[in-house]
């Protein structure tokens, strides 16, 4: 047996400086270059190896859009054929990028970091400071992160939800508040958990006693399927962007067999106190007649950039009856209701129009106005914000 | 609020044909062109549009090796610079690739299907028959996938796991048997359930009724970190492949640490014929020493491509009594020791000499010797095997 075990002893030294290919791992790349490489004051270096490409460029979310074309700064290449740029003072966030090559956008190969929003996946890096560092895996106590099926009665299909539990939750016997965390139309259930990143969200905000342990219950809101692409019923399939669902309001009235499955399948406070709702842009839209449409059910309410009704052709009891399904809301009481919106959000003037809507039925809310638009940048501080105030 | 409203339908209308900007998506990219394409037949059309590149490639797993370089196939260039090339009788399985373009190994920008193998991320498809119909996610009940944390003696800190609970594991109140399912060298709690393809396979064959419904334990064993890339204490660190902890010990000594945790936090079946314990390269060199060092605790044991012992240097009490907890191991008795090799996988030979020293304590195994050598494809048909002689 000693060849053997020399054999492998001599495979475990060989594979950290040589290749992986025992591993199946093809072709891994060999590289002494990294990238992207975040410094301390937030400026930021991409590389890529790439001698023989005629132009090189990144293109980031960061970048202010001056065309249709996505904007892009060129990249330098050096003796040994790899192409660099600094970008500096980023500020503090997390940013997604690709590069383009030779008219191609691709990921950066040297960084495995990647989120799928939509049907484009960025590489991503995470800067310093405040708000980046609760965006950060830290050593604190973490939750955990379920994919689950719930019966809908939508489909006769089970539909996919992700469930963040707070640390503890598996060793404890105490009954836990829960928050309904909805995503916007170009979403599904695996976007508030990538990038919304919550669970490292609520693992720094409860480590920093800055949120309350809770539970945290994110649906797939596109009723016309189950769940995010790969995961469903429909296989593999290509990924639309606004599905036949939109606005249908299906998703607003069958959210209480959610609320039944969470309620009998977790260790939860099942009382309007210990609940609470937030969305962004169509989930935005969602929570608005969700929590009217359940008008005793939440007492926190959190409207992220919010659409409102998208298609006003359809007829549907949570929609048509809205204005007194609001005012039973407003009646029944509520502890926040709280509305977060950009100033350059292109639904600005929709913000604008509900929030006196909501002065005409003299529903008291909370609204804060941020930098910026339609962008994960502020839905991620919304929930920072938002998730410190709930349940107290 | 008429304004908007409308505003709103030529944006929801707007958003499926143009750009998603307003998602925050930075440059969607617009396309008539599909890839990869699966045909009927097996075979697999990529394509790229790159009117600028010089030279176009695809690099895949089902490419046979030559040289230190992956290995590759050109593409050609149609007159709308669209590259493209057709894979013939690839065979039923689940694939990655990459595209090459001007030498730089990118991700195909059309598929957002994504696995990570160590440090490169791939893209993947999946064909059609037997048995790539397991690997696919199909119409039938599904069972959640969990990231959780345990508490381990090791690093002072808890430690990441995926749990697979069966269809049905919610609403009912029965307890299940449990699979313990380990990875390789290369691998960390992500890979059963990406590469491996584990919940889709679960779910497959237990609506099928070839395996009895099961939950699936895949603990991370690397011991000298706590989680998967981006997801420990470490931040979002760069990826090793041969951490410190290879060959320790550490990972088989505290085993029972997982066991309790999941005995504890599940409802499960406590008892040595509803445990079993399977894993691949290093995983099933895990798989042996833990299945001996508690040499009265599990029915099943599947070595898949197992290596052996991998550093033999370290004194440790899992490998230096491991003759006589063998030899306990087998008077104990047990129902199945499973060995799955491939003809040319470089573990070949180590599994011949520990095949012998099983023959010699008079240990009984069912052997499996598959085409192939040291990959996925094998583990996956393994496990497939492997599980359905489970809880008979």
């Amino acid at each position: 047996m000693k060849k053997s075990i020399l054999h492998l002893i001599a495979f475990a030294l060989s594979i950290s400086t040589i290749t992986v290919s025992a591993q199946e791992n093809i072709g891994k790349q060999l590289s002494k270059v990294y990238s992207p490489e975040v410094s301390a004051d937030n400026s930021v270096t991409f590389r890529l190896l790439a001698p023989e490409a005629k132009k090189v460029a990144v293109t980031g979310n960061w970048m202010q859009q001056t065309s249709a074309a996505a904007p892009q700064v060129e990249m330098l290449k050096d003796e040994n054929g790899v192409w660099s740029i600094k970008q500096s003072d980023l500020g503090s966030d997390l940013f997604l990028y690709n590069f383009m090559v030779d008219g191609v956008r691709i990921n950066d190969p040297l960084n495995v970091y990647q989120i799928r929003d939509v049907s484009n996946v960025f590489n991503y890096f995470i800067t310093n400071g405040d708000p980046a560092e609760y965006y950060k895996t830290k050593a604190v106590p973490h939750g955990s992160v379920n994919k689950q099926w719930y019966p809908s009665s939508l489909n006769k299909a089970e539909r996919r939800l992700t469930v963040y539990t707070p640390p503890g939750y598996e060793s404890s016997k105490d009954k836990y508040p829960v928050l309904y965390l909805l995503h916007g139309m170009g979403g599904d259930e695996d976007a508030w958990p990538t990038l919304g990143r919550v669970s490292q969200i609520m693992d720094n905000l409860i480590a920093a006693g800055k949120a309350k342990p809770m539970i945290v219950v994110m649906p797939n809101g596109h009723t016309s399927n189950s769940a995010t692409p790969g995961n469903s019923e429909k296989g593999e399939y290509p990924i639309e962007f606004a599905t036949p669902d939109v606005g249908s309001g299906d998703m607003e009235s069958t959210f209480d067999e959610i609320i039944k499955y969470v309620e009998k399948n977790y260790r939860v406070k099942k009382e309007k106190k210990s609940r609470a709702i937030a969305g962004l842009s169509m989930g935005g839209m969602h929570t608005l007649f969700i929590s009217s449409y359940y008008p005793n059910t939440f007492d926190y309410v959190g409207l992220f950039s919010a659409a409102f009704r998208i298609n006003d052709k359809v007829q549907r009891e949570v929609y048509d009856n809205f204005d007194q399904n609001l005012l039973k809301q407003k009646e029944n009481g509520l502890k926040l209701y709280w509305i977060g919106m950009g100033k350059t959000d292109f639904l600005y003037q929709t913000g604008a129009d509900f929030r006196k809507k909501l002065d005409q039925v003299g529903l008291k809310y909370t609204y804060v106005e941020s930098e910026g638009g339609h962008t994960w940048s502020n839905w991620r501080k919304y929930l920072l914000e938002f998730s410190s105030f709930l349940f107290r």
